[in-house]
């Protein structure tokens, strides 16, 4: 089948990759605002041929964009616009609640399937398409009934060949969980750096930074251009999230400074976290929802 | 040489592991409160032999303490009224400030070496201990001059063959430093599980945790025994080190709710952490501090 491919970073090269190498797309146009990127994707083998929006769409049996969040918004209409009944459009961007409700009344609305593969590292551009990203992770797909059955059918295929499993929710649901989840840990992530960054001109000396250090302040590198449009977009919960968190921090730091039985309870609390993350334990099984195991190698 | 390890967790067992591969313990006596960490080291081949603090410090060359800070702050006034002359004493805990002060004035100041060796991770016991934990990390040691040059180069050569580089400065440089770079986030993880698992009960799926969220929270499942002291101890530092956080928090969160081109700049500061990191960058010609690279293998 024909990939066309809108945004050719992380995870849009990360896609075309194991599409690829799983013989699932045969060919793979790649679309991107940045000549640069779109050159440096074929340079890299992940494309066969650099097209425009206008010439990759009407080709493609299935698109799928992976552009910042804000970009998505104006291009996702433009996109269903130009394509035929038969082509399944995916849109894997981290929030979903405004970009669905742009396309609600669009006719080729069946057309379109709202994921979250929920993978990624820090880094960005084509050079950060990694194969293997996705395998044994979690993707969301929202408000499925919204989508035409031949084409949620042709979208969770390809999850499918990517290695995932598939999570089934509402676009207002997932914007709410991904604030907890992934959102805040980035929001708590580039505090943190600037936490540390205003302190420089003091004692702190980046030379001792410890794994601990060096893995919580990971997501610190991530790209402002990426993030920026997702925390506007999904502001409610990521303004709730921090909320909750700063709430939280303010009761660890004066139980630090004054009740010492109170700190050890919290972090005992927060211990719990061992036994409920996926993977530690049998989360899957205590969780109410719809998690289908579709394959994993 | 013959070494006593005294806390045979995590730590203890991983200096005693590699200590033992590199020819530079010949016999390792242990020393634990706790009877089955102690048989669970012997079993795992991490000492020699099982005994008690009193029979094993004398005939000790090299004492390693490695227990959690606040029993450090009793042992190691006990453990210097044993020593002989010739027997150099270490303790590797996260804070130095107090536990030097606490010897201060000890006849056997001179045999002992605060430090603290940055390396670990989320596990505890000595089934958590692992070769190679300290291989090109920095470890601290503190108010140099303060210790006996036999002694100090009988410490520099064991944490040179751990694989370690060295940083010098005083025990208050080191609780500041460490407060900002290690225990802030361990406190900024544990109130992040907190936080998630207050939303346990809406919408949160913690089967979606993607790599972000588990590297961000992993110190959350760090060992309350060991940290609780720690906050304790470095108290002033880890409640300013907080305050900083929260401060910085709650401008990112004013900046998403109200000025997207604040939050940009805040990122993008952020970001400046990449430059900065040691391994990413010459942070080690930048910083002005002496760092020693005595040894990578």
């Amino acid at each position: 089948m024909k990939l066309a491919v809108i945004g050719l970073g992380l995870i849009g090269g990360s896609i075309a990759k194991d599409l690829r190498k799983a013989g699932f797309a045969h060919e793979i146009l790649g679309v991107d605002a940045s000549p640069e990127n779109a050159q440096a994707a074929l340079r890299l083998g992940i494309i066969d041929r650099v097209e425009t929006l206008e010439s990759a769409i009407p080709k493609a049996d299935m698109v799928v964009i992976a552009i910042p969040v804000d970009k998505v918004l104006h291009s996702l209409t433009r996109v269903l616009d130009l394509v035929s009944d038969q082509t399944t459009v995916i849109d894997v961007g981290s929030t979903k609640k405004a970009i669905s409700e742009a396309v609600e009344n669009h006719p080729k609305r069946r057309n379109y399937v709202p994921a979250h593969p929920m993978s990624g590292t820090e880094n960005s551009g084509p050079s950060a398409a990694l194969e293997g990203l996705f395998e044994g992770k979690i993707n969301i797909i929202c408000d499925q009934e919204k989508t035409g059955p031949q084409h949620l059918a042709f979208a969770e295929k390809m999850f499918q060949v990517l290695g995932m499993d598939i999570a089934y929710m509402t676009a207002d649901e997932q914007d709410h969980s991904t604030a907890f989840i992934s959102h805040l840990p980035h929001a708590a992530a580039f505090a943190l750096a600037n936490a540390v960054l205003d302190k420089e001109d003091r004692e702190i000396i980046f030379d001792l930074a410890s794994g601990g250090f060096t893995s919580t302040v990971r997501l610190a590198k991530s790209s402002p251009e990426m993030w920026g449009p997702i925390f506007q977009q999904n502001k409610e919960y990521v303004v709730e999230s921090l909320d909750v968190y700063i709430k939280h921090l303010k009761a660890f730091r004066k139980s630090i400074e004054s009740d010492p039985e109170q700190m050890m309870a919290l972090m005992k609390n927060a211990n719990r976290i061992r036994g409920i993350l996926a993977g530690d334990g049998d989360s899957l099984v205590k969780n109410e929802r719809t998690i289908v195991k579709l394959y994993t190698k």
